[in-house]
């Protein structure tokens, strides 16, 4: 059959959680790759902050809206260029709720009820709102609304990919079987790194070990003083691993971070600090380990640090970028609802 | 709590299948109330063709187009004044769909799995969809969008406006807990009085038992010739009554029928008929009885036949009151959708 979307160019889509200030778990899971990408596939990634999804679970007005200029904040601190990636609020394209309707009438219960993001949480005692049911239906619609080819997900959302696939091909099946309408998605996993948070656990806002990303001076101090390690004393080796509660041998919760910001000629330098316990002579211990991650920090993030200050004085500029992506995401979202609507019967 | 929506005017809404062409059922079971209640709440009866609702189980766009279209000329013919009524397809205000993703968001996963209607079809062995267990929360996002007051509805749909008021309850209770955004509905039973198909089970187009609204002349005496009747001889007095399957006593199918087109004084006068077997000394059958029905049927509808007529020749005025229809509807839509996404935090 006749597919006109394969004429169409590549296409990247992620959606971005309004989770509240990001951490380096989010930073390295996530936004560098979404920062990457735009350069990949520049004037073709669609980024959304996804506030239909976060109501299933946050219901402050308040704190949800500071979680979306937070969140818009952060990625152009960190280089996100509004001329190369699409930054826009899910709901200031609200026909993507319309296209979750259609899709829902050709997606069998079974799908959803197979789909372990829902067992996950039930099984975590959340009690099931139907929002939380229905998730991968809009998060289907958030893919295939754009046209997109290509979604960068982590392991844990290949699923969520593989469902919206399906309910691509039930869809032009149903409706479009001449010159299908729904192109067809293809995941990507993204090559991420483990983050430990200050506890050794996947840093993860819910585990409240998060490493915020813009702290600098004495707070970034503070907070990286914070992270577990072993009682070795200062001038003995620093151990390059430790066992976690699992019982797994895993990386020295302050050195996986520190690997996170370094090349490897720089890490094989600071592998001989630890194995000596010493740097230049002098006793190297964690309080200097940890030093030196917090400086990596602070220099890391400081271009992103002064963008930040740019763009918190001046949240119009923040603002105009979100219109302006969900005025060229809702064209393309426009063209896209009304062929659907068309093959459906649903316009005259 | 201050309650804005108190002041508002009554507002009744109702929702009507594209089902194809309509007959005496549609016509006695809803139509006819829905024409009235516009003289009861002029300018403020909201119908709208359910289209959305229609894809859960109609999956040809061609047809959904003709039905919908049908319904609207039905409507138009048998006296529906779009002066006094919004007669409005209803994805034609697809802010619907957001209402009803917002509501999904503060609804329990329990209230929809015990909605008869999904029950019901899952123990007809229709094979679910997810839209068919959403439903409900559509319908009450088709519900709450105008802030309806008054939703006329058979038993069967009592279940579902009860649940539309709970999820008011819920959105108001979660995210506008000060000032009420939702306004709850309230149901009014029909007084509908039982159509019987041409086979005597209840007229409806899944039995293949139904008498269309527009015949005339020989093809409606003879869909009239098809209801069942008992095999009393010409000259003997007719039953009134009759044994269903169930073992009921219940009404003759032809008198239930003549019964819906006449008043007392006429009824009295048939039902001597019957007895007797004979009208002023001729023989009274079941042939005449259908010839009576077929002629009270005739003339109950001329007029609407010719007002369809004329639509029929002018499709471009069905198509316009829609629109209009739908441009009032959708004002109202947006300011409550506006008002609800505020609530939850969704615009800036």
């Amino acid at each position: 059959m006749a597919d006109a979307n394969d004429d169409l160019p590549a296409r990247v889509l992620s959606g971005i959680q309004p989770s509240g200030t990001l951490h380096l778990g989010n930073y390295f899971g996530a936004m560098r790759q979404h920062i990457a990408l735009q350069d990949e596939f520049p004037g073709e990634s669609f980024y959304f902050i996804a506030d239909y999804h976060a109501l299933t679970t946050l219901r402050d007005a308040e704190t949800l809206r500071h979680n979306v200029f937070d969140v818009a904040l952060t990625y152009l601190a960190c280089g996100l260029d509004p001329d190369k990636a699409l930054l826009f609020r899910q709901s200031d394209v609200p026909e993507v709720t319309e296209l979750s309707w259609l899709l829902s009438t050709v997606t069998g219960m079974g799908l959803l009820e197979r789909a372990h993001s829902y067992k996950d949480k039930v099984a975590q005692g959340i009690k099931p709102v139907v929002g939380l049911f229905f998730y991968p239906v809009l998060m289907a619609a958030d893919i295939l609304l754009y046209k997109s080819s290509l979604v960068p997900v982590g392991k844990d959302q290949i699923q969520h990919v593989e469902m919206t696939q399906d309910m691509a091909t039930h869809f032009n099946e149903t409706y479009a079987k001449q010159a299908p309408i729904l192109r067809r998605p293809e995941w990507r996993l993204s090559n991420t790194p483990y983050v430990p948070g200050i506890d050794g656990r996947k840093m993860s806002k819910s585990y409240g070990n998060t490493l915020p990303m813009f702290l600098s001076g004495k707070k970034l101090k503070k907070a990286v003083g914070q992270v577990v390690t072993d009682s070795t004393p200062l001038g003995d080796p620093l151990p390059l691993t430790r066992t976690n509660e699992a019982g797994e041998t895993v990386k020295d919760n302050v050195y996986a971070l520190i690997e996170l910001f370094c090349d490897e000629a720089e890490l094989a330098q600071i592998r001989t600090w630890y194995a000596a316990g010493k740097r230049e002579g002098a006793d190297f211990g964690w309080g200097h380990a940890k030093q030196l991650l917090a400086a990596k920090i602070d220099a890391h993030f400081a271009e992103a640090r002064a963008r930040r200050d740019h763009y918190l004085a001046n949240p119009d500029e923040v603002e105009a970028v979100l219109r302006r992506g969900a005025e060229r995401a809702r064209a393309v979202a426009r063209a896209t609802i009304d062929e659907c609507k068309r093959a459906c019967g649903l316009m005259s």
